[in-house]
C-alpha cells in the first residue's frame, strides 16, 4: 500500500492525491509540515519537499509529476495526458503553467502571506505583496476564461492533468481567501464542475488549523 | 521544418537544443530576449518565456518539458528516459531538481546578477545575492558527487535527460563564472563527458555578445 507524504495546503500534494483517486489508487496520508524538514522527509527527498510517496514496489518518489507520470505509465485507467502528442503536449504545457507560474506569481506568496507568516513566524502579511498577487490572480482568471472560450476542458474537449494542476492550485489559493470568483463566469462554470468530481470534493472538507477558509469554499454551488 | 525560439543564455532552451540534436531532429534557431517579451513570443506562449518550438505538425509548443516530452513519445531514437517506470520516475526527479531548484538557486540569480543587470540594467552585481549562489551551487554539487558515488550518470547506469537538464544548467552557470570546479572529482569528470557529446560540445562556441565565459568553459579537458 502507498503512503502520499503530504501537507494539507500544498498544491503539489494535492494535485497527487486527486491523480491518485481519479486512478483507483489506493493510499494513506501522512501529514508533513515541508518547512521542518524531517529526518524522514529528507532522506526520502533531498529536495526537502512534499508530496513523497512511498511504500510501492518502485521506493520512494518525489517529485509531483513523477508520480502523476509514474501512474499515467503504470494505470490505463483514467487517462490524465489526453491522446496523441499534440494534445498531450498541450495538457503538459498547461500543467506546468500552473505548476510553475501560477504557484510562483499567486499561491506561494498566499502561503508565505497568509500561511507560514501567520503560524510559523507569527508576523502580519504583507499587504503590498498580497496586492501583487492578487493582480496576477486576476490575470490568470483572464487566461482561465480565454482558454474556456472555446475548450470544454483546460487542455481540449476531454479532462486532464492541466484540469487536476489547476483545480489543486486554485483550491488553495481558494482556501487562503485568495479568489473573487464575481465576473469570471466561465472560470466559475469549470471549477464548480471540477469540485463536484469526487477526487476532488472528498479533499475540502479538510481543515489547517488556525486558519478557516471563506465560506464558499467547499460550497459546490458557490 | 521546426523553428527552435530560443535565447543563448536560457537553460531551458539549451536542454531542448540538446535532446533535439541526441534525436536527430533538424531545426533552425531563431534568438528572442525573453525580457522583451516580443509580439511573437506573446503569440505563441502566453508565458512570455523561451523556448518554443514552432513550425511542426503540432503548432506552437511551448515549455521545455512538454517539448522533450513531445520528442520521447514520437522518436524512438536515443532514448532519454529510461526503461521501466521507476528509472523513468527517477529520471524525471532528478529533470525537475535541475530544472527547478538548481535554477531557482543558482543559475537564476547568476543570470539576474551577473548578465541582466550588466547588459539590461546597467546596475552592478549584489553581491549578497551571488554570495547565497555560490554556497547553493556547493551544495549541488555535493549532491551531484553523492549521486555518482555509485551510478555512472545522475539518474542511473545510461545517459538521460536528467543528464541533459543538468548539463544545461551547468554550462550556463559555468559560463557566467559561477562554478569553482576544484574538489568535486567525480563531477568534473561527468561533466567533461556530457561536454564531449556532440549535442553539447556543439553549443559551446556560442558567445553571448558583452559577456565573455571564463576561458575553462568551452574546454573539454578543464
Ligand atoms: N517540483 C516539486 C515542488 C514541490 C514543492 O514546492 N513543495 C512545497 C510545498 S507546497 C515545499 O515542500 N516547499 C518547501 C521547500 O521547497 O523547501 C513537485 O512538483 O513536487
Ligand atoms: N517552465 C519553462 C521555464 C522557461 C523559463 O523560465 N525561461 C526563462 C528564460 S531562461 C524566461 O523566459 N524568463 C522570462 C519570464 O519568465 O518572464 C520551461 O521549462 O520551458
Amino acid at each position: 500500500m502507498w503512503t502520499l507524504h503530504h501537507f494539507t495546503l500544498c498544491p503539489f500534494s494535492r494535485k497527487v492525491r486527486i491523480v491518485l483517486a481519479e486512478k483507483g489508487v489506493e493510499f494513506t496520508l501522512e501529514e508533513e509540515l515541508p518547512w521542518l524538514k524531517s529526518d524522514e522527509l529528507m532522506d526520502m527527498n533531498r529536495a526537502g519537499q512534499t508530496p513523497v510517496l512511498s511504500g510501492g514496489k518502485a521506493g520512494p518518489i518525489a517529485d509531483s509529476i513523477a508520480i502523476c507520470e509514474y501512474f499515467e505509465e503504470t494505470i490505463e485507467k483514467a487517462p490524465l495526458l489526453g491522446s496523441g502528442a499534440a494534445a498531450r503536449a498541450e495538457v503538459r504545457r498547461l500543467t506546468a503553467w500552473f505548476d510553475q507560474k501560477f504557484y510562483a506569481e499567486v499561491v506561494n506568496p498566499l502561503l508565505t502571506e497568509r500561511m507560514f507568516k501567520r503560524l510559523v513566524m507569527r508576523a502580519s502579511p504583507d499587504s503590498a505583496a498580497l496586492r501583487v498577487a492578487a493582480r496576477a490572480m486576476a490575470v490568470h482568471l483572464d487566461y482561465i476564461e480565454y482558454l474556456l472560450g472555446d475548450r470544454r476542458w483546460l487542455a481540449g474537449s476531454t479532462f486532464s492533468l492541466a484540469d487536476i494542476a489547476a483545480a489543486a492550485q486554485l483550491s488553495v489559493a481558494d482556501y487562503l481567501g485568495g479568489i473573487d470568483w464575481r465576473g469570471y463566469r466561465d472560470a466559475k462554470t469549470w471549477y464548480a464542475t471540477v469540485k463536484s468530481r469526487r477526487s476532488i470534493r472528498a479533499m475540502l472538507p479538510e481543515r489547517m488549523a488556525g486558519i478557516s477558509p471563506p465560506i464558499h469554499y467547499d460550497k459546490l454551488d458557490f
